[in-house]
């Protein structure tokens, strides 16, 4: 009795794979190993644009910083912190500086995950200490690595209890006036933002496919990556994704160029270098 | 009897709940609601610095790709890459450039997590369009967020495996030696290490208290963090995890404080700007 559970549930767990596997990447990629509830939560990732009204329950907040806040930091600086907006008027108001994106008012909690080197500037303040070390890029670098990885325990926290949310890098389109929206010291920048919710049922999300692992993943050294008949096979992946989403059709290398073919298709953040210095990030 | 069962779930998952929220913050904290597998994976996150020699079972570093490639993607750009190194050779090697941190020698595999702009530059040369938004500092800050949350993911999805891992911020502290170490074109760099194995039984990490959750959670509008007292009190917390750990003893301010007094504190990162205009990042 007891082999044959072990066994179902061995069967059930390589079932689960392979369903993951297959949504992830429409192409066969065949692992062997263990799956577990992680695994799965990890792998089912969607982004979820429609939500429904309900409020997120009572201790949510607290559990998904918990949650945040034990991701790994570098040198335990713990540079980061968060604003959860709940109030429908600032919800407004930050997804009109975001590209009027309209889950972010849908959706009835918004994480803005701050860059925060104020916290440590104002502790070397307090021991009297020079804080030189922080007008640098690369502790711009550090900082946002570790609010991202922060950020992203979140997410992987809220979707194991049924949650849904979505990444909003436009909360980056004009940070002076995310930072005066949301009262930030200087020293501080919104990172990303995360509109977390329910997921509408009638609006459900689906996995996005992403691109052969031999694209992403090398052995040893830096190969160049995927030959041009692997892009075209993954564009076709892709359209079968808007396909079925009742999205426009677009081939994926021709969406992600455009996106990066200019200073004028980064909607207004090709100033991010003027706009942190004057937020008082030194950059150097 | 499913009664006695829902009963005893819901108390093993208070118990578990509080033990990991004690554990965290060494102060009370009280939350309601659901507890389940990964919560506890996420909570229970410590960085692992001694590892068994064991390889990783076959497998594993394409499940942590899938995981990876899982998390979301700011306009499914996907700007990063990651190397697999095992031979021990080309560990030593990349550890001395990162400081002679002997757990990159150690771990049996070492991941290399890449800001990779260079796919997409070629993927446009390819298309015959320009990819001039590639050169600002918001496409490296973009590039960042994206390689960190995958790698974020990845190491989720290790210790639902009963591994362990630490990232390596040192693989910043000299990117062009580490970019000719792993054959990088122009417009990669690593932003972030980890080194990833079997823990140690005979060296078990402990899970690392971090500030309260005033200090980094803000409602509505940022308000200025914790108070002196605060401070003080955390300092007190990690004293106690230092002194369990064997470690020195000394106060997260101060540390904290000392790692950025000032450029010579960065560890050589203070010339991360002129590096990464080497490697052909545009930071404009």
């Amino acid at each position: 009795m007891t082999q044959t559970i072990a066994r179902n549930a061995r069967d059930s767990g390589d079932a689960r794979r392979a369903f993951r596997l297959a949504e992830r990447y429409r192409e066969a990629l065949d692992l062997p190993g263990e799956w577990n509830e992680t695994l799965d939560v990890l792998l089912g990732h969607r982004s979820v644009r429609a939500f429904l009204p309900d409020a997120v329950p009572p201790g949510t907040i607290e559990l998904l910083v918990a949650a945040a806040q034990s991701a790994a930091s570098s040198s335990n600086l713990q540079p980061w912190s968060v604003v959860a907006v709940e109030q429908p008027e600032r919800k407004a108001r930050l997804a009109a500086l975001a590209g009027e994106q309209k889950h972010i008012v849908q959706a009835p909690l918004f994480l803005v995950w701050l860059i925060d080197l104020h916290r440590l500037e104002r502790i070397g303040a307090a021991r009297g200490t020079t804080t030189g070390g922080l007008d640098y890029l690369e502790t711009l670098l550090l900082g946002s690595v570790d609010t991202a990885i922060a950020a992203q325990n979140a997410v992987v926290a809220l979707e194991s209890l049924g949650l849904g949310s979505v990444y909003i890098g436009g909360i980056r389109n004009k940070p002076a006036e995310v930072a005066r929206e949301l009262g930030l010291p200087p020293h501080v920048v919104a990172l990303v933002g995360l509109s977390v919710g329910f997921p509408d049922p009638d609006a459900p999300a689906s996995v996005k496919p992403r691109l052969p692992q031999n694209a992403v993943l090398f052995r040893e050294q830096y190969r160049h990556g995927p030959n041009a008949a692997a892009i075209t096979a993954y564009d076709a992946r892709l359209r079968s994704f808007q396909r079925e989403q009742g999205m426009v059709e677009r081939d994926w290398s021709e969406q992600a160029t455009t996106r990066i073919r200019n200073a004028e298709a980064l909607s207004g953040r090709h100033v991010m270098r003027e706009t942190l210095l004057g937020l008082g990030f030194g950059l150097k």
